[in-house]
């Protein structure tokens, strides 16, 4: 049985609606899987003619959404686009959670947009966590050489001391060694944890929140039987430099940057981001809107691609582990 | 002339005093440059016998400090060794000060050390600039394929918003900007700013710093005749990830690990720490005392090198400048 995927519009006037008729009109992916794409049909016309594409949309389905505020301005943040890319992610959770569909994956939408659009989540992760009735969710960055979870998606930087609160901590960490055993098939994950401050913190002489919140987190969780083994507090800078995180099925990153500038320079933007702690697989590429060449046919599909592509493995291994009862 | 080299002994507990005999039993490095070595005397000679070296001490001068201090306890934090790397950098500071020398390159210390002996300041970085009633400085990293400017050195992660006002912002560009003048003899430097917050903080959705601080900064040492060009604040996963580094002379980082992660995944730790803003110039090695391997004589001494020949390097730029009339 193919995997039933459905597909979110993102900003319809960023890249989004770009890459997935791309990424659609190669039969190898849109026929693969049981593809359903959550669109204003005007848009889909929109971007089909404008791009000069020809055939490729008898292999997938589409729910027709908001036809009536269904404006392209390329490149321009609107509360039309934002409106749209946020129910076209609403319909999608309420679609999945009937298990009608296995998995979504969305293309990017913009924070500015969507909070315009009257959507004030600080993005996809918090949106499909809250829309889906999900306590414990985390965002996992996936790629060939290197897997990174975090403790928090995209706050400012302030606010990430404040929210490291032990129970978070575990809570996310918990999320990532599930997801490492259900959804990637790695039975006894190993998860390299980062640490919050420079240093590691220098015996607490550099702030003090390795040793009152990661440490002890990293050592209650080792102590519970749940097959994973958690190394670290280590300090960042030296962890990818020696390529530590090879040695590792997970790095666990404390904050965006943290986590985000080693896994691009490692997996360029061909890594997949994947919300873990959800009773669906969710996936999107690692890239934004794109504003600047929404409509110019130069947006790369590989991403969105590959988004698919994980959406399908996750779930294939989440029911194996399911039917052996390992979940 | 030869340039004037002081060299600290650093954590005598550490591989400070190892990599600094390996260095200079080097004729091509002790005899090119006019090097005194500040150190207990019996520091050296312990490290001397335990490593089984011959020769290599007629090439330089030692000035001996503490020796009734000087006890090695090898991989030890003790009040003795901190005072010792504590003292050894205060006297280099002041012979400096005097004109005797024209450089410093540090060898490693434990900042704990440092504080149990009674020198309370956050590294080298802070101790330097306070010795020497240095105003404005700035921590710079160095290596021929990135150079990175810091906003702050090692505060804990949650003080580092509090710390970047528009006037310290301003200041630490500035001594960048005189840095990449003078020291590395760039006429015109181009350095690429680095935001704080996870895209850049989207327009504002995702922290305002940049917004209230960092583009404002920008603008204004844009408008000021200083012959450099800034651009940013520019998000640091993909700054990274794209190469766009490449575009300029020096990056310049809010935080220690936005700056090291790219710093230390692209130079190992061959890179060279470099103190701008100083009256004299001051390098070393980028890496810590290494306590683990202390003694064992496996220490590599090939940093310890890089910066002994980049402070020769900087101080004969800086020279050069100054003689032309540009400082």
């Amino acid at each position: 049985m193919r995997t039933r995927i459905l597909i979110t519009v993102g900003d319809i006037n960023g890249i989004g609606p770009e890459i997935i008729l791309k990424a659609l009109r190669n039969p190898v992916i849109s026929g693969k899987y049981d593809i359903t794409v959550i669109t204003p049909l005007r848009v889909q016309e929109y971007y089909y003619r404008k791009l000069h594409l020809k055939g490729g949309m008898e292999n997938y389905k589409i729910i027709s959404i908001c036809e009536g505020k269904a404006n392209v301005n390329l490149g321009e943040i609107t509360e039309e686009s934002g409106y749209i890319s946020g129910f076209a992610v609403k319909t999608a959770v309420e679609l999945c959670l009937k298990n009608r569909y296995d998995a979504i994956v969305t293309a990017p939408i913009s924070k500015k947009a969507l909070h315009l659009g009257g959507f004030l989540y600080e993005g996809h992760t918090e949106m499909l966590s809250d829309l889906s009735g999900s306590k414990h969710t985390a965002m996992i960055m996936l790629h060939k050489k290197m897997n990174i979870g975090f403790a928090s998606t995209h706050p400012p930087l302030k606010n990430v001391p404040k929210i490291l609160t032990k129970n978070l901590l575990k809570n996310k960490i918990k999320v990532c060694i599930n997801a490492a055993k259900n959804d990637l098939g790695i039975k006894k994950p190993r998860i390299g944890v980062l640490s919050l401050n420079p240093h590691a913190g220098e015996n607490g002489q550099i702030g003090d929140e390795e040793i009152k919140t990661i440490i002890p987190v990293i050592d209650e969780l080792n102590k519970e039987s749940n097959g994973a083994q958690l190394s670290g507090p280590y300090p960042s800078d030296s962890y990818f430099a020696v390529g530590k995180y090879k040695d590792f099925d997970m790095t666990f990153a404390m904050y965006h940057d943290q986590g985000f500038i080693p896994f691009k320079m490692v997996a360029g933007f061909h890594g997949v981001n994947y919300t873990s702690g959800l009773s669906f697989i969710r996936t999107s590429p690692d890239h934004g809107t794109a504003f600047d060449i929404a409509g110019k046919n130069i947006a790369d599909e590989s991403g969105m691609i590959e988004a698919i592509r994980t959406a399908d493995k996750l779930y294939k291994t989440r029911v194996k582990n399911i039917k052996s009862g390992k979940n």
